[in-house]
């Protein structure tokens, strides 16, 4: 699992690192992620906040576009940007669909076998990239969560403190996006998909307090053809018991599905997470 | 010249508006543009400053990655995002090199009958698209400049009334890039240029008070290799007596030719020009 450096920036006074490495989650694939290391890890530990991209993106865009590093700067967080699927598995039908297969991962681990050696984010993300980083000597203490509400919902340990994000599938067990996805991905399709990657179905049986920010906005269009449903995720944290201050979701009018949004909010999110932290 | 609007996202709680209309000045193309519009725009006309994207963007680089809307929307600044060169003239070898012809028009008006009916972005930039966004209402009041050296020097007239700039190219009639620019697009080549194009050339003739301000970063590989050439800009300004109040040019320590550069320091940019607004 050595890793290769492939780039370096700096940014806001701290350092973008893009590695590359050899996965041995994703079946030997080659993976790439971004982290951005605040000034403060110069000289101490600093705390880890992962951002997971949304359907088609890569490692680069939520860098790139995301305009998360000058509040993440200030208060001395790193980030993680992994990607969002394997990258060249070679699968038949892989790359038809913009919404499954390549750019689609959706940080499940496959039980179909057609895509079980290669399709394995959760634990690319939970724990294959958490130990490349410590082997590194990367300077981080502990890992937040971003953006990946069923890591968060489905950890069974004490991994992720808060999560956030923008403009999530909350509830895909009721949306097309989700059905393909299951479908395709799991031997037992949606009913196996209740049990660890639905958040909505996950925030139904936690008991234990949590943390979580949702923005979504009113101009969205997945939001408006019914692939979001923030709707049904709030109702059934209420119904569990988790209020307003566990759980907030809120509707930003005329925003959309973009990283103009992501940005607009970007340092908000950091900041919540930053209480956590 | 009727404005299509392509696309719509709101940021910051002002709108980017993404344009395509059929240039003139372009011979004929369609040229595409992103404007931003601060929440001000909304009841009162508002300056605009100018965003001219460096070798091998469009119109969305500077947009999607610059991380400049929160401080324009703030201070009330619309932002303009032209892109970098015609697109689809068809002539030979246009799309050769990333360094010239497409994503390369260097903001100049070509006097080789080969480029001449399509590569005049000097036109584009000045002329065509203020009259564009007059005639389609948009309510911005004057212009400012960022970005472009030698249209903000060789302006006869008060079109612009400061000027910004990252990494930029101060002395292109003693670098490759410009060189090889000049010789393809001028029938008088590198004379020629001297004349309007050349930064550096420029300063020294320039009487009146001028407003300047350039970053760039010592780890720029474009400014290791002699392309760049900032001290030749700022020794000919003191020469021709602009001091460091008129042209302040800023080495940023260990920073590259990336976005992640300009986003860093995207806002102390918004903040200089807003001063002359």
């Amino acid at each position: 699992m050595a890793l290769e450096l492939a780039s370096t920036n700096k940014v806001f006074n701290g350092e973008l690192r893009k590695y590359k490495f050899k996965s041995a989650a994703l079946g030997g694939l080659h993976a790439s992620f971004n982290i951005f290391l605040p000034p403060q890890a110069a000289s101490s530990t600093v705390p880890l906040l992962v951002y997971l991209a949304g359907l088609t993106c890569t490692e680069d865009n939520g860098a790139q576009k995301g305009g998360f590093f000058e509040s993440a700067a200030a208060n001395g967080i790193a980030l993680l940007f992994p990607d969002t699927s394997p990258r060249g598995a070679g699968i038949d039908g892989e790359d038809a669909d913009w919404d499954f297969g390549t750019g689609a991962g959706f940080y499940l681990n496959a039980t179909n076998p057609k895509f079980a050696t290669h399709y394995n984010m959760l634990t690319h993300v939970t724990l294959e990239l958490p130990q490349v980083l410590e082997a590194a000597g990367i300077p981080i203490c502990h890992l937040g969560g971003h953006g990946a509400l069923t890591l968060y919902l489905a950890s069974r340990t004490n991994q992720y403190r808060s999560v956030s994000a923008f403009s999530p599938i909350c509830n895909p067990v009721n949306c097309p996006w989700g059905q393909k996805a299951f479908n395709g991905y799991l031997q037992g399709g949606i009913e196996e998909a209740k049990e660890q990657y639905d958040a909505t179905e996950l925030i139904r049986k936690r008991v234990d307090p949590v943390h979580i920010l949702i923005d979504y906005g009113t101009g969205d269009n997945f939001y408006k053809q019914g692939q979001l449903l923030p709707e049904n995720f709030l109702q059934a944290a209420h119904n569990a018991g988790h209020d307003e201050k566990q759980v907030q979701v809120r509707r930003q009018e005329g925003y959309d599905h973009s990283y103009y949004f992501i940005s607009t909010f970007a340092a908000d999110h950091i900041e919540f997470h930053a209480k956590f932290l």
